[in-house]
C-alpha cells in the first residue's frame, strides 16, 4: 500500500527537442508538470479543481539531474513519488526512463501550499492523506535486468 | 473509406498557457505537430522512420484561425485530414474542439517532401496511397448534437 | 512619414531550435510577439499599459510562410508594419531577415480590440493615430544589394 | 579583476508566462541559456564557434530556487558567475533580479565538456583562462540601496 509510485507516459515531440537531436534541458519541466497534473487527476482532485477552491501549489525549488539524453519520438515514463510532506510543503521526486529502461532524468520539485493571493496556506488534510501512500525515503529501485 | 478523419486528444498543460488563462497562440502549433506525429504512427510509418529513410516534411506555410480560447486542463480533440496532396506536397487541415464541441482552432499546414539536404523530394507512392483516404474537399461537419 | 516600418532584432537561442538545427515552426510566433511588444513600447504605450487600461488585442488569425530556416545564433531582424487598420481590427505584416538579408519568414497576424471580458472593443483613436504611419499596402521592398 | 560578474537583460514576453500572470517555472531555463550565450559571446568565442570546433557543454545538473514571480514585461537582469571550474566541468551561478532589485531566481547549472560524440572532453585552456576571473566562492552581494 505504502511506497506507491505513480507512472505516466510522455511522447517526445519536435517541440521539445533542440539542435543536436535531444530534448532541450528546460522542456523536461513541461513534462514533469504534465506528470503532476495526471497524478492529481488520479488522486481525485485536479489542480484546476484545487484552484477553484482557492488553493495553488507554486514551485519554490527544483533540481534536475540529466543522465542520458531523450530523443525525438522516445516514449518516456515518468515515475513520481513524494519525498517530503508536511502541513505546508510537498516535494515530489521523479525518475524518467526510456523504453529500454535507461535513466533519462532524476528530478525533484518542491511546492508550497498557497492561496490565490500567493500567501502560504496549509495543505488540506484530505490531500495530505491521499499523498501519504506515495511518501518514500528512497527512489524506486531499478527493475531487475530482463534476462 | 474516403473522407476519413484522424482524431487525437491533447490535454492543455500550464506550459501551453499564458497570462489571462488561455493557451498561447504559438503553442497550438506544438499540438498540431503532436497530432501529425500520432497520425503518421497510425498510418504505419513514423516521422522518425521516414527520416531514417532520408525523407523529411518541412512546413512551408501555415494558417491558423483562433475561434474560442482553450484553457488549462481542457481536453482538446484535433481532427486532421488532407486538404491537398500531390507528388511533392501535402497540406493538412485541422479542427480543434473542446469537450463541449466548441471550436477552438481551424488550421492548415502545408508541407513539402524533402531530402535531409533540404532539397525537394517526391513523396513515396506508398505514403501517398495511405494519405489518399484522408483527402477531403471540405472540413468535416459537426457531429449532430447528442440527444 | 507614411509607409514606416518598425524593426527589431532577435537572437536565436537553443530554446527556439529543434532537431535538424533550425528554428521550430511555432517558435517564430514567440518572436513575432516579442516584436509587437517592442513596437508598442516604441509607440509610447505598452501592451501592459493598455491592459491596465482594460484593453487587449487577441490574435484571431495568423499566417506564416517559411522561406529559409533560421539557425542557432542567427541574429534575425523583424520588419513590422500595418496591413489593415480599422476601428476594431489591426493586422500586422512581418518580414524576418537573416544578417545576409535572406528572407526567413513572411507573416501576418490579425488582432481585434477586446475588453478584458473578451468582448470586442474599439481601438482608441490615439492608438489608431499612432499606427497610421505604419500602414502600407505592400510589403517593404528589399534593400538594393550592397555593392 | 577577479570576482567578476556578467550581467545580461531579458524582457519577459507572453510566451514565457502562464496562467496566473507569472513566468512559467521552466521558461527561466530558456532565459539562463540566453544569458550563457551572451556571456560566451562576451568572452570572445560563441557556443556556435565552440561547436564548430567540436566542443559542446551539455548540462548535467541544474538547481533553481524561485523567490518572487517575474511578470509580463518585467525587464530582468541575470547576473552570471562561475561557481566551480576544473578541467572537465564548469558550474555557473545565476541571480535574477527585477528592476526594483527584488530577487526572482537563484540558480546553478553544471556543465561538462564534451565532444560532438557526447564523450567527455577537456575544456580548452584558453577557455578556462577566460572563465577564471568569474570564479567566486559566494554569490554577488546586493547593491547598496540607491539613496
Amino acid at each position: 500500500m505504502a511506497n506507491e509510485v505513480f507512472t505516466s507516459l510522455h511522447r517526445v515531440t519536435y517541440a521539445w527537442c533542440t539542435m543536436g537531436d535531444h530534448v532541450y534541458y528546460g522542456r523536461y519541466l513541461d513534462m514533469l508538470e504534465a506528470a503532476r497534473g495526471e497524478f492529481f487527476r488520479h488522486l481525485g482532485t485536479t489542480f484546476l479543481q484545487w484552484q477553484e477552491a482557492g488553493l495553488a501549489f507554486p514551485v519554490i525549488e527544483c533540481h534536475l539531474r540529466y543522465k542520458t539524453p531523450a530523443r525525438y519520438d522516445d516514449l518516456l515514463s515518468v515515475d513520481l513519488w513524494v519525498i517530503r510532506l508536511d502541513r505546508l510543503h510537498v516535494e515530489f521526486g521523479y525518475r524518467t526512463l526510456k523504453e529500454d529502461r535507461g535513466v533519462v532524468l532524476e528530478a525533484a520539485t518542491h511546492h508550497i501550499g498557497a492561496g490565490l493571493d500567493g500567501r502560504p496556506r496549509r495543505l488540506p488534510p484530505n490531500l495530505v492523506e491521499r499523498l501519504q501512500p506515495y511518501v518514500r525515503a528512497i527512489a524506486p529501485t531499478d527493475q531487475p535486468p530482463t534476462p
